[in-house]
This record gives C-alpha cells, structure tokens and sequence, in this order.
C-alpha cells in the first residue's frame, strides 16, 4: 500500500511499530542541477524516488523524505543549478541517521540520483562516521549502511546497449525520465559527446560542453526507461533483502 | 499551469527566462515530527507546500524543492521526530539562497509550515546574513526577502472560531490536513490542553503532553480547513504582490 | 551580603562550599546597542543585572559574570551596536554552563535583558544541548536551567498600565532605568510608535524607525520603573524558588 | 568625567561624536579562574579594569564592556575555574573588533589581565585576522590595535623589587588586587614556589601546585599594590598616546 | 639540479624568482596507512614523491613540502594507519593554494599517491573552491590547477601486463616500490584476491580482507617498476608542459 | 638503525610491535616560512627532523612523518611564506594524536621547530584536549605528551656564547643549518638587530625588518651548529627517558 510506503505519512505510534518491524529505511538524495534543454532541474531526484518507492513497496520498507538539493560541481555555473556545499550535505545525510537511529532503526540504504563524486562521498563519509559513532553495533552486524547511486545499476548497460560514452542527460536519462514523468521531457536534446578535460579543475564547463549533456537524447524512449528502472528495482530489492538478513 | 508552479520541473533554458522575469522564489520549509496519534509526521510540510502552490498559480510564481526536515525542540524525544541542527538548517537556507542569487533571482518567500522559535530564527537568520552579503541590492530594494509562517495567518483565528490554546495538532491543525490531504488523517487524537512549564528547558515533553498535541482534534472539520487554507493563501498572494513591486 | 552575591568575587573555597550547597547561579546576558538619543547602550545590561543581583540576595543565589555583547539584528545598523553573531552567543552560554556543571552546580536560571528573538533563541538552544550530553540528569531533573528575559515580566503590564505598542526605548525601559541608573538618562526622546514591516528583512531600520526607539519616554518616571523592576524581582525569586526545590 | 569613560554607557549620539573624534578603544579582557584561598575569581578580571579606566580618564579615551570569561588551561581542574574555548574567545574578539571598525573607530587597545599564553594568542590572531581584512587601512596606518597584558608592565619589577619566582596569586597579584578592591583579600594564602614541569602536558596541576598560586601572598601591601598600578596606568597611557599619533 | 627541485629549498629572494618565471608547484599528497606485512606504511607517500621529483627535474618545476597524512577510509581499523580528518586535508590543501597564489605562483599539479575517493575528493574541493575565489584568474586561464593521482596512470595496465583485480599492495604497487626504495620491502606478502561488498559502508575491513592487500606481490618486480614509474613520469610531464601554455 | 627510527617505514605488524613496546613517538613540526637571503624555507623543517632522529635513535623512539607547514604570522607577508591556519594546525596536531592513541600507542614528543607563540600554542592546545578526552589514562600517568621546540633549547646560549638579541636566521640558526645541510646556506645574509613593535599587530614586518632576519648570519659557524645540535639532542634524550619511565 503506497501510504505504507513513505515515512513521513505515519504517525507517531505507527513509527514506533515500524522500528520494532526493524524496517529497512530508503533515504533518497538528488540534487537540482541543469539536464540539458530537454530535462528538467529535478531529473536526478525523482528517479532515485521512483525506485525507490517501488523497492519499498516490494520490501516493506520505508522511504524518508528526499533531499533533492546536492552538491554539483561540474554543472554549477549553468543556469538552474542551485548546489548546496559538501560540509552541508554531509552534516544532513548525518543528522538525519542518527535521528532514525533514535528512532529505533538500524538498516539503512541512502540512494543518490546524482552519482558525481563530491556527492557520493558526502554520503559515505556520513555513513562511515555514525557507524564510527556506534562502533558497537556497528562491529556485531546491528546497524548496517548502504550507500549506492541507481546509476551503479543503470552504467551496467553502457557499451551494451548503450553507448559506452552516454552520460549526464543522455540516452539512458532521457528513457528513464520518459518512463517516470513522460511530461516533464520537452523535445529532444542535441547529441553531444564531447569530454571535459581529465585533470584540470574547470570553473566554466560551457566551454566544453555546451549543451550541457552528454550522449544522445534523441536515441531515448520509453521501454528503455522502463527496462532500466526495472533492472534497478530489481537490483535495490536485492540490496534490502540482504540488509534485512 | 501546475507544471509551470515547481521551479525545478523547468528546464535550464526555462530557468534563464525565469530570471530575467524576476519571478518570486517560494521556499517551502517543513519538519518530520509527531503530531499526535492522528496525524502524519509530515504534517508541518504539506500545509506550506499546499498553500505555496496554490499562491504561486495565482501569481505567477515558482515554489523550490521544499526542505522537510526542521528543528525540532519540544517534539524532540517523542517518537518519529527526525531532527536537524539549528546550524544545518541555517546552512541550508543561506545557500540556497546564495544559489538563486546567482541564478539571476531576487524575490523570495522562505514559507515554514513548522513555526517554532529555532525553526523561524534559523530561517531569519540565513536570510539577514544572505542579505548583509549583498548590502548594496539590499539597501537599493533590488533584493527583497520575506520570512513567514503559514501559522502567523492561521492563528490569527485563535479566540474567535478557535480556541485561543488551541496548537500543535489541535483544531486548526487538523482542519487543515483534512483539507489537504484527508487520508492522511488516522482517527481523532484525544483533547489536550496542558501546557509545558513556561521557562524551563524540558528534555521530556511527554511527561507533560503525553499525547505529543496541544487542542481538540475531534473539532476539526474539512470546511474549518478549507476556509483556514484559502485565507492563507489570500495573505501569501498579498505578501508576492507586494514583493513584485 | 552584597559580596556573597558574585560568584566571581568568591575564592577558590568558597566556591566549593556553594556547589555543595547547590546553589542556584544565575547568568546575566545584556546587549551593546543603540537605545534611542537619551538611553545608554549598555539599557539591555544593566537592568537584567539590577534584578539579578536583588532576587539573588534574597534567594542566597549566586550571579555569574555577565555577559554584555548580545546578537543585535534589528538595531544592527544604527550607531552604537556592537553586535556578535548568534554562534558566539551560543557557544559561550554552552560552554559557560558546562563549566559550571563541571564544577558541581546543577541550578541555573539565563536572564536575559535583550529580549530579540535571536539572542533569546541562542540561550535557549545553548541550554537545551547542554541538557542533552547531561540526558541521565536532565530527566531526574537533578540538572535545572530555566531561560527567560525580565521583558517576559516587565512586558505583562502592556495594555494595562503601558501602552499596548510600548518597546524598545519606551516608557517601561527608560522608567527601569531611571529606577537604576538615573545619571545615565539623558533627557527624553522622541515619541515613536511606527512599525517594522511585519515579514520583511530589514537591513536599514532607520527607515522605518528613524529614532531608533518604540513608545513615549517622556511618560517614563522613575517610580514606574520601581514598581516594574519590583514585580520582575518577585518573579524571579518566585522561578528560582522553584529551581531549589 | 567617569561616565564618559564606558563606552557602553554613551548613548546612539554620543558614539558618533566619539568615533568622529577618533577616539581609542580599550577592551579590557580577563578570567575567571582559582587565584588560591585568599583571591577571588575575578582577580584577572577587575586589575585590567582598574588601570583601563583610570588610562581612559587621563587620555580621553573609552573602555569597552569587559569579557571576564577567558581561556584558562593550566588552573582549568580547579575549583571556580569558569574556562571558555581558544576559538570563542578568539570569535569575541574578532567579531568586537569588526563592530566597532563599522561604527567608525580605527584605534584599539586589547588589554587583558589573564595572560597565560592561550589567552594572549587567541586576542592577537583576532587582532592579526581583522587587519588583514582590512589590509588597505592597516598597512596605510589609519586602522592600528595593539595587544598587551598589564602583566607585560607588572612583571618588569620581578628580580627587582619581587621575586623572581613570583607569580599567580602572589606578591605583585595580591598587592594589587589589594589596592583595588581590599574588601576581596581574604586573609594570607601560603607561600608556593613549586613549578610546573616544564614541557610536559598537565591535567592535574593541583599535584604540582596545591594551593593554586606561585609566590608569597604575605608580603603584598596595598602600598605596592598602588605603585605597581600607577607605573601600569602611566606606561599605558604612553601606549595610547602613541596610539593616538 | 636537484637542489632546484624542492620549493622549501630555496630563499626568499629565489621564490620571488621563481614566481616571476611561473614555475609549475607540484604539491605530492600521501598516507600513512598499512600496506600489507610487506610494504611500509609511506607507500603512497614515497611513490608520488619520487615521480614528483623527476617530472620536476624535466620540467623546471618545483615540488612543495609533501603531506604524508591522508584520508584513509578502508584500511582505518589497520594497525599503522594513521588517518586525518576530510576537513582538514580539505582545509591543508585549500590554505597551501591560496599562499602559493599569494606569493605569485599560478600553476599547479595536486598529485596524491592515495588514490581513495575520500582522499581525491577533498584535493578537487579544496582547488574548485579555491578557483571560485579567483573566478577572474580562473576564467582567463591565468590560474590553473590539475588534481590526479599517479595510480590514474599506473592503472592503465591493469587488464594488460596486471591483474584486472590488482590493488592496494599488490603487484604494481609492490613493484613501484621496489624500484624507489627497495630496502623498505620486507618479503613478499600473501596473494590475496577478495573483495569488498560493493555498497555496505564497512567497519572492520580485516573480516573481508585479512592480509589487508589486494593482488600478487609475489609477482613484483624492480623492472615492473621502473617500468610503471617512466610511464607515470612521462604522463606527468604531459600534463604540466599542458599546464605551462 | 636508521630504518627503525621512521614510523612510517614501519610495516602493519612492526608498528603493532611498536605499540606493544610502548616505543615514544617523536612528531616534528616545522614551517615553510622565509628566513633571510641565505637559508631556504625549509630551515624550521630541517632542525627538529635532524635532532628528532638523532635523538630517536639514541632513545629506540620513532619518528612520524613531519608536519612542515606552520602557522607564520611575523613573516607572513615576507616571499616564500606558506602559512596555514592556527586551526588546521590544530587540528592535524589533535587528529594525528588520537590516531596513534587508536594504535596503543601512549608516550608523546610534539617538537617544533618554528617557534612563534601562535605555533606553540596550537600544539599545547591539541595536546591539552587530547589528553582530557582520555582524562582517565591522563591522570593515572598512563597518556604522557610533552611540546617543545629545540630552540627552547638552542637559545639558552643566547647572551653567553651568542647575542642576546640573536634570532630569526641569526647565528644561531644559521649555524645549526651549516652542520646539517651546508649546501643549502647561500652566502651569508645581512647583520640586523632591529626590533619589530612590541605590542603593535603589524601587517607589514618589512618596514621594521628590511631583510627578514635577525642577528648577525656572519658569525655562525659549522662547529657551533654542531655543538649546538648536540645539546639539543641531549636535552630531548633527557625528556624522552623521562617519559619512558
């Protein structure tokens, strides 16, 4: 039942029961960051959302309120990206662990749309520091922490069905958010498949890459975006079942 | 038009033209955090989300991603409150501020369905210091900030159709979400009209509020919620007009 | 004794003894701020240490050094303020009252004369962390802290023998002050009952409020300010009554 | 004229008139810490005080409101130590200093009674800090602040006319505190001379030092006391005169 | 001249120099942290060193002071690690820029022999944040700055002359270091091949990977190493004669 | 034997033997800080480094790998200086302690080269809160830290065998450099017994301190240096036996 499904629709002494539950907690992390003409600002956040509601409803577990603001480098300098800094990003994704830990919960999966590195380590590092804070528990198996992007799932496919250089906005984006929110894609994006530099640090990436995407929108569709959001759902039920062991 | 209220459902192409309009910004802010036995945690959040969209469609505005996660100081030790820091919260505010600064905006709402002290101050707080960063545009009125409650407009009913201790979870409260979102709402919470001590700083509430609400529930009703909502919605469309000048 | 009544003026034994003795500390807090052409700076200061100071000797309490810069946000911009940031303030009463704790008090009543939401909002965050890494004491209600300004008493008498709109610099300030310090009243100032807007943050309040000031000094008179400082007495020997017991 | 001295007892005029006449700043800063059986807590504090107020009188200048709290790390573990962190004294001060260069001064004395190194460190970096925001006015000389301890002036007498040894809560201590505030001697503590170690890091001092003070207390005289605190006041009034130049 | 290598090395006056000629800074970031029973705790401080000094030696750059301690997140429960705080290698890294740029210098190379996530993240913050201060500079290409790690290049043969599954204390680093310092090898560890899970944030590394190394140091070789050190010397050049332009 | 007196060629197994034998761990601080025209920047660096060694080997201690940037505030705006921050030293210094502590290790030598009161007190303040986080082991003797610097050491022959006034890149500096790095001392520097301000915060030392040193460089010989280094290393055999006790 979808009011089941998200954390914040309980009550009070519905809260408690769900911790006895020792339910699995789905934290889902996104950010608000240009994707292309063709994509919304929110594109990262609602297809950690989407799946992870739909993992939730084939787990029994709870979905926590989503933080759709992240931190983006890359993108910053784009319009519509509103970025917020690590130290920010990491004290919340902290914060809030330990609040569901006195809560009573002890499994945990932090799901981030938005897969570029200062992100995810904000994520982790937040991870790895409440666990440091309850070594204990956290040595004999009692409090468990997953942090992944669904992206570790959706690259799986790059250089098989898609092109091994699709990226931010293209194919695989485009189809998933067909799949989701169909009215939200307006047209169709410019190809584009040109790379930042490796190393240097860039504070104007328009320069390289100005459309602001990477791969080929226009190869997008529906069944993709649905073939892909199953594959990941799929692969989180996976990852909560094993937390719930 | 809905898909034109939620500022990040635009594109990066729609966000530029956004700007150059100089639309205002609602930021919605909210907690998760218990509200009695018959109300959902996210209560303080949906209220202020509801009334900004319904305030943005009739003036053109656009309402950011809101933040769900408070302060919580007197719910804190009650089941299902997930609490962040006061600094947090400030942080959060600050750059998300700074970040639709950079965007071209400069019209902005910060709108909390959670009323406490530390909540309001915070949010204050990040707005005065965003503002100091920028004297100039400040003092010259190009940059304009305003910092409210939903609740600074519903209790002004208080002790004329409402009881004048009616609160957290009471009447009001309750209408409200009924209004809103009526299958959020579980049974009827018992009537509760005892108070915290006036100075002291309490680590457990519940001794003194054991049903974690203040106000009679079993009064409230989806007109009472309706009617309390549209005014709300009246005042927020008057403090846009307002900052559109 | 007057000597008995600052804890600073104690040796190194006698502090000791008055730990053993549980003696409740009380902790003035005061601001450095404009007042208006006719009231010292140091207003907010010297009325919460008057009353201190008379309600500790009834009461066999202790003052602690006070502490006179406060958070100014309103008055920022006026000449004279000294304002230091909300963090400062916090973290000084947080720590402050750990050493005070770590000394073996457990009684404490914050008394602030700068009643802004902001100072207020520090002091009691301060307590209420403070509280939290004490939790076992906090609950068995071995650990006290009462947080409060002498406005919530002096502010009581509004609308009935004060104006309803009487504030910063008005009648019951400058009355108090007279009753304290009447060399430092210089003449009267200007009557002033304009407002600030109600939801707008203010970076020039000299516009709104060119005198700095809210209500009609030249109303004051030192025997108002008698009976006001005498009724805040009464109120805090009543509160920390209640803290000993 | 007494009251011309505290700057906090100026009204919103008076500031502006002093700051147009450039007048010095003296911001006295000080402890609250164990001075053995026989001095009070605030003996660190009200020394500085003392000579601040009688090298404003002769110099025309102002005292700022004191900060009694200080960083004490050698005395923390005895009792009526009240210690505050390195950083929030080093905030206070910088965030001091910053207030009054934007109400128009630009010439500053920080004056501290406490001299342990901590406490030194803390005021200068503040001081070093703050110029360097404001490097234009410091290197051109209109902005200028100078850090001492009256003890830099007070010590110049040991091997002289005191022991070399003498120290906290001694002969030069006691004597002027007896100069100052006689009613706060009580009676004789015992002579020490016993010294820490020298590089090694102390949390019991009291193993060292049990008395809490380093020299003889008996022979202070209210006679050496005034001879030491005048040669103090003279050589600060050729710190500000210079200051003034 | 190798005397010409190292930045700390020269005086005053031959900085001033070197800032006028723009010499590319390479600052060499590495950990203290077990490497298996085999290899020192310095590995991943010495390899970037020593690639550090040869590009330098081609290049005419200088290497600044090393900074051995590094975040070190997996192997932190190790015996011998010795791991600092993201925070503050972020703010080591960001502070040292800022100083090389204020003395004149305006090319640099991050190179961190620890190739962590953790480590990498905060050497890319540190330089995107210090650029945005510089956002003039840093647009015109005046100020430039590369982050990597020397394993960016030694990992391109992996899958090729390595094991796919090669890593920290296995053949390439094994090999590496025999050919800088082989006097710091201490026999050949054990193979080890396990793995991580790939999302569980992890306490106690020992349990999955008890040699605390992964891949064959038994197939170490001086000539592999001196191999894989030309080549990482040789890409090293690449980049800072791109940097030079 | 040299190889035994780095920690961080230690391999994961010698340090747990390390540990177990309770070894002391020497950590040299230093600075990257000009100091004249004839030595390098390194010259705070390479004292300590040298004497730490000379003094681990004597004593079976270990050496952890030298922090070479230091908090510079005299030299700051001299070429070459790379100065970090009083809190990220302080960090560093708490951080590192504490990661030892996690690897049983307990005996503790902070020794710094560079000097300067800003320095030596970031380091006493790390070790001051370390120890009090672990007050247990502190008060019962078994957590011992000692800071110091050689030079507290090295000027006990100022005002016999050098000038009184000997100091920054002065003979005594001077001739410790040419008995351990000769090739790194170019020329001698200019004669200078110039003093800076004595309480004045001075952003621009030049003024006072054309050429950055101290005393005269004239004078300094390799013998002196020896002789002074062996002192110094007999100084801190001293400290360290007596922390092995």
């Amino acid at each position: 039942m979808d009011d089941k499904v998200w954390f914040a629709e309980l009550t009070m002494q519905e809260v408690k029961e769900a911790a006895k539950a020792n339910k699995v907690i789905i934290i889902p992390f996104g950010s608000v960051e240009e994707h292309g003409s063709h994509l919304p600002l929110c594109t990262d956040s609602i297809q950690p959302e989407h799946v992870a509601v739909e993992a939730a409803k084939r787990t029994g577990s709870l979905v926590a309120p989503p933080i759709r603001y992240g931190v983006c480098t890359t993108t910053r300098f784009f319009p519509g990206t509103i970025s917020i800094s690590f130290r920010s990003l990491y004290r919340l994704a902290a914060e809030i662990l330990e609040e569901f830990i006195r809560n009573g919960f002890r499994r945990f999966l932090l799901l981030s749309g938005h897969a570029e590195e200062e992100q995810m380590t904000a994520l982790k590092l937040a991870a790895h520091n409440v666990m440091r804070r309850h070594t204990e528990e956290a040595k004999n198996g009692k409090l468990r922490v997953m942090v992944c992007s669904d992206y570790d799932f959706a690259y799986e496919f790059r250089g098989k069905y898609f092109s091994e250089l699709d990226g931010h906005g293209g194919t695989i984006e485009t189809s998933r958010v067909m799949a989701i929110r169909p009215e939200l894609v307006k047209g169709k994006g410019n190809k584009n498949f040109q790379t930042l530099p490796r190393f240097e640090i860039i504070v104007e990436p328009m320069k390289f890459w100005p459309d602001g995407i990477r791969g080929d929108p226009a190869e997008a569709s529906t069944e993709k975006g649905k073939f892909l959001n199953d594959h990941i759902i799929n692969e989180l039920v996976k990852l909560i079942d094993a937390l719930k062991k």
